[in-house]
């Protein structure tokens, strides 16, 4: 099993990584508040992993909430039914709410952590490579309006996150590979060393090799770690986590969010925002062609799709929660493994960019 | 104008106390964020106070949401109206929520700030002095559910506090008391000076002399303020501002609401609170008589009423969420201006003092 710690200054946390760390009792003893539990998960997950969770929970009182497996589920009605789950279990502030899913899940019970007595202790129990790597980690929760995602939301750190890479393994090829993009991610913005290395091992981290598969998640785990602990509420350098991100936002409204998973979307955007900085001089040629080839190996959408709107995507990226009301910026990459925020991009630049397919 | 500082190590903020404070442009241009704005207020006051503010805040784009007047209001339901309203305003995280009202609405309007987008600016404008001496310092928001009080919520400290003493001298007298309840808590928890203070000025207050007022509101929120500062989250020493409240809340529960306003219940808690502490030896005797001499003189009830059912209102305390999972804590005097975190009081203690009528 590997370790990494969130070094926040207060209240530091440790992710567990490695095979079989759901049912680890000691890490539960080590973790658990001593009050009733509630485990919050969704119907794909549970039947796979709530039994393996209770064996290492152990002799307690452990309740359940069950919701629908759908982002569309990640909603103030859902919040509402969970806090009130909680409150009927006459839950206190010695209790303990576990997530166990994928990113909706962990939003959701985080966010409902965070809310309940004004914050209770959360676990994130991540089963999807996407929020092992990402979501789990750095204590952003939220559900979404219809006036756009995680719209109403908190920040709110777990007390650890167990990642078990035993859940990576039966993840749907699909799901896997928009995991990967985020993976990559953190290659493209901070870390060239960690983008070749994933270049080199692109077919064992294809086959979900277990061995790949635990150091993959823990350097990007750390990753992400490494940015939540220098700019806990995203005042400066979490930002870069935002890279491909504008641009994926955008492609997921625009498409009404059927056609790609998030991590496919961003993997277009990253593309994108390679090709706005090669474009615009920011960052030499051949990022862009690296990023594509190595996401098309993994089966990535790289491009966006042909007979898109790109002056309607162009809109969209203007009304992404991350422009603040001076304008659009834009995480833009120096050289893989180097980003920046970018405040000055010309419309005529983006919109090419974005008609360039 | 007087001027108290929350002198916490991350985003310490000012208190600012005085007459038409409300409408002093200066203050808005220093605290408002350069967004829009939107003013959460209800149909009581509103009335009297929106169009001062607007006139402070001056050339802005500000939105109006008002509520009714009430506690039933302070709902999940009304939450989820006021985070749409800002998501259908545009609002990014540039905007400032403008809480004004008093409790209720500094709550409900505080839960909707520090929810939008993760957490927005607010600032509370308190216009009750139970919201001036209390709830609108230290940043405890929430909302009610059908189980019980501020069951969800959210820490989330206010950008300023702007307090006009004006919205006082227009306070019910039944309203206007309640707050002193809260005031003179100050005295009995942590300053036998502020205390004898208030005694040696019952009158001057009973009348609502402005000079009075002003150090009064100055006093009691630099005690809030003081207590914040040392324990934000009320891990230790801010517990002991609940002093009176679980015995006030078992009251404000076993009466459904509708007898007591919260200060009246926490009058007659402190005085329980008081001759529990007696009964116990934890303080000599006279504590609980001054104490419920001073409240009566401003017309404050000091007794549980009668025929109350003593057994209800002992279990209801079981129930009350500062009761942790290893039982009941109270916050007992030593003396005058000295409390403590009790835990050890025998259930006999307890009931004979709910009997005591």
């Amino acid at each position: 099993m590997k370790l990494v710690q969130v070094a926040l200054d207060k209240d530091p946390y440790p992710i567990y990584i490695g095979s079989g760390t759901i049912k680890n009792r000691s890490l539960w003893q080590r973790h658990l508040a001593p009050g009733p539990v509630l485990v919050i998960s969704n119907e794909t997950v549970a039947p796979m992993y709530m039994d393996s969770l209770k064996r290492g929970i152990g002799n307690r009182e452990v309740h359940e909430a069950i919701i629908p497996d759908g982002e569309e589920y990640k909603t103030a009605v859902c919040w509402k039914r969970l806090i009130d789950h909680l409150a009927d279990m006459g839950a206190t502030r010695d209790s303990t709410v576990i997530a166990l899913g994928g990113g909706v899940v962990g939003d959701l019970a985080g966010f409902t952590a965070a809310t309940y007595m004004r914050g209770i202790r959360v676990i994130q129990v991540p089963t999807t490579l996407l929020a092992q790597v990402d979501s789990a980690i750095g204590g952003k929760t939220g559900i979404n309006l219809r006036q756009g995602k995680n719209l109403a939301g908190a920040f709110h750190q777990p007390h650890a996150v167990i990642s078990d890479i035993d859940t990576i393994s039966t993840l749907p090829e699909r799901e896997y590979a928009a995991g990967l993009a985020e993976v990559l991610k953190y290659g493209a913005i901070r870390d060239a060393g960690f983008f070749h290395w994933l270049d080199a091992n692109r077919d064992t981290i294809n086959s979900r090799l277990t061995k790949v598969l635990v150091e993959m998640v823990q350097r990007a785990s750390a990753h992400k770690a490494a940015v939540v602990a220098a700019d806990e509420k995203e005042s400066g350098e979490r930002a870069l986590l935002n890279y491909g991100h504008t641009f994926g936002h955008a492609l997921e409204t625009a498409t009404q969010y059927q056609q790609f998973l998030h991590g496919e979307a961003v993997a277009i955007g990253m593309v994108l925002a390679a090709r706005l900085s090669e474009r615009i001089g920011l960052c030499g040629a051949g990022a862009a062609d690296a990023l594509q080839e190595l996401l098309s190996h993994w089966n990535l959408p790289t491009q966006i799709p042909a007979g898109s709107d790109a002056q309607q995507l162009f809109d969209l990226m203007q009304l992404d929660k991350k422009a603040k009301h001076d304008g659009l910026r834009l995480i833009l990459i120096n050289a893989l493994g180097k980003a920046c925020i970018y405040k000055d991009t010309a419309a005529s630049d983006l919109l090419a960019v974005l008609k360039d397919q």
